[in-house]
């Protein structure tokens, strides 16, 4: 069985480094760009990783889909406020019975993947990775790495054999993927991250480690970790008790970490609330639970976004 | 019977305007002042109001309190976060007999005063105000002005007559002043004001106008409001439903105003974040209610002061 091909929609602190690194080992990968085209043209792509430094010149870099061969595998890597674009930029590198991995934060944001190239062909991955791109072409990888993925919408009952092709596949590239049968509790497990750190480093304008130094704030996080399981409980899905500290004790040994959603406020991009903070908030009412400190930090979010944004 | 005295401690955005107003009516008013002591000998007091500008000359103005005669009523205008200065600067200007009337923010921080004067020597008041200290010695009062003052730590059959002399007295001097027979009411109601868009203001940054005009923060403050209103009705105090969309309809009609405790922030000072929120938080809870939004905004507020005050 010969080597996947890959479509990186979405070349930024994800998509560049995944894609990165399986084009380092030999994949064939195709990166759409926009405003980074010309300079990874001329100098190619540059990562930093306590994995390894790398340069890969000589980069299949696409200004357009329009250029883009047909693949095997389109990874999803673009800011869920953007996926308005998905309907243009998914049938062309898409190949007739190929599948879309979508690595976006959030719950349910396959669904616009899904609305695009149907429910069989989408599979959802969430990463646990800190990295930011710092210029063109250019991705700094701080700490972490794991994608954890799966079949999007089902409980399976064990790994598909297209989930563990992929996974194979990134291993062998040296990224830490890991097929899993319940996509679900992945992304409820990331929720409980992405919610109180992504939202209070932005309402709270701090980094992680200022939030887990300072017990106020810690407590705040806490009770909202605590929020968002019992909402992935009312859910059904269950994510072990232990994960509640766990969440804690990962964030005190992490880099000091600006999160995508504090980075994204202090540039003015819009934030990615509705995906983080709306849909779960969402899904929990359906099930008659609530999250009244979630929907506060929710409020706070949209409010701050809406002076934020030109 | 003939006019008391009076002692300001405190003479900011509140003690100046007031004892400003007492002054100009004849009144025997005597001034504490710090930073603007030298400014107010030589220029006096300024005041700008809606209800007419006025300037005072010949202020009776103290650097101290050793030079300040025993008075009548001592009006206490400080901070509750300059409360622990109380047992130095009460006992000099209030004659024996004479009463305390501490007009500050926030619930039970009478408490500190009756550790220093005694327990039936205690009025209390809010004061329904937009009113700052633009300069030295210089007050820019911008709407309302009301105060509702009573008996500290009782409710009363009705106004008593020590309430009902200094009221005539304000009154007399242009004052828009209440006595009540029930303080707890007045502070319960002013906290239903004070708790969302004092927390609010500075949490996201925002003058009143802007949070009242965006959809996502008028509905928190609607809820902190809420909570507020059955935290008062769990510590037995039943402010009336309709001062719940009031409180919202009064601040929308109010002008564009700074909240003191984001004046407080913006210029580095301690907020008066246990006096408005930690004092409210714990007699609720001694109640076994709980109020989630105001102990999140409470801990938020926390942790932006531990971080902002030198």
């Amino acid at each position: 069985m010969g080597k996947q091909s890959y479509a990186i929609i979405g070349s930024g602190a994800l998509g560049g480094l995944y894609g990165g690194m399986l084009a380092r080992s030999g994949f064939e990968v195709h990166f759409l760009l926009h405003s980074d085209f010309d300079h990874v043209v001329e100098n190619g792509l540059r990562v930093e990783s306590p994995l390894g430094d790398f340069h890969l010149s000589g980069v299949n870099a696409h200004r357009s889909v329009e250029t883009i061969p047909s693949c095997d595998v389109t990874i999803v890597g673009l800011k869920t406020t953007r996926n308005g674009l998905l309907k243009d930029l998914l049938p062309r590198p898409t190949r007739d019975g190929g599948v879309v991995l979508v690595l976006q934060n959030g719950l349910d944001i396959e669904s616009d993947s899904v609305a695009v190239v149907g429910p069989d062909r989408v599979l959802g991955g969430c990463c646990f990775l800190c990295s930011n791109k710092v210029g063109p072409g250019h991705i700094r990888h701080l700490d972490y790495g794991r994608i954890v993925f799966g079949e999007y919408g089902i409980v399976v009952d064990e790994v598909t054999p297209r989930a563990s092709r992929i996974a194979d596949e990134m291993v062998s590239a040296g990224i830490d993927a890991q097929p899993t049968e319940n996509l679900l509790l992945a992304r409820w497990r990331k929720l409980m991250w992405n919610i109180p750190f992504n939202g209070l480093s932005v309402v709270l304008d701090a980094p992680t480690d200022q939030l887990v130094e300072d017990r106020d704030a810690v407590k705040l996080v806490e009770e909202i970790i605590c929020e968002v399981h019992s909402a992935a409980h009312a859910c059904g899905v269950d994510v072990p008790d232990e994960m509640i500290d766990k969440t804690i004790e990962v964030t005190r040994s992490m880099v000091p970490y600006d999160s995508s959603m504090r980075l994204d406020y202090l540039n003015r991009r819009p934030m990615e609330i509705e995906a983080i903070f709306g849909n779960p908030i969402r899904a929990a009412e359906a099930q008659g639970a609530s999250m009244p400190r979630v929907e506060m930090l929710y409020r706070e979010l949209k409010f701050l976004d809406a002076r934020n944004v030109d």
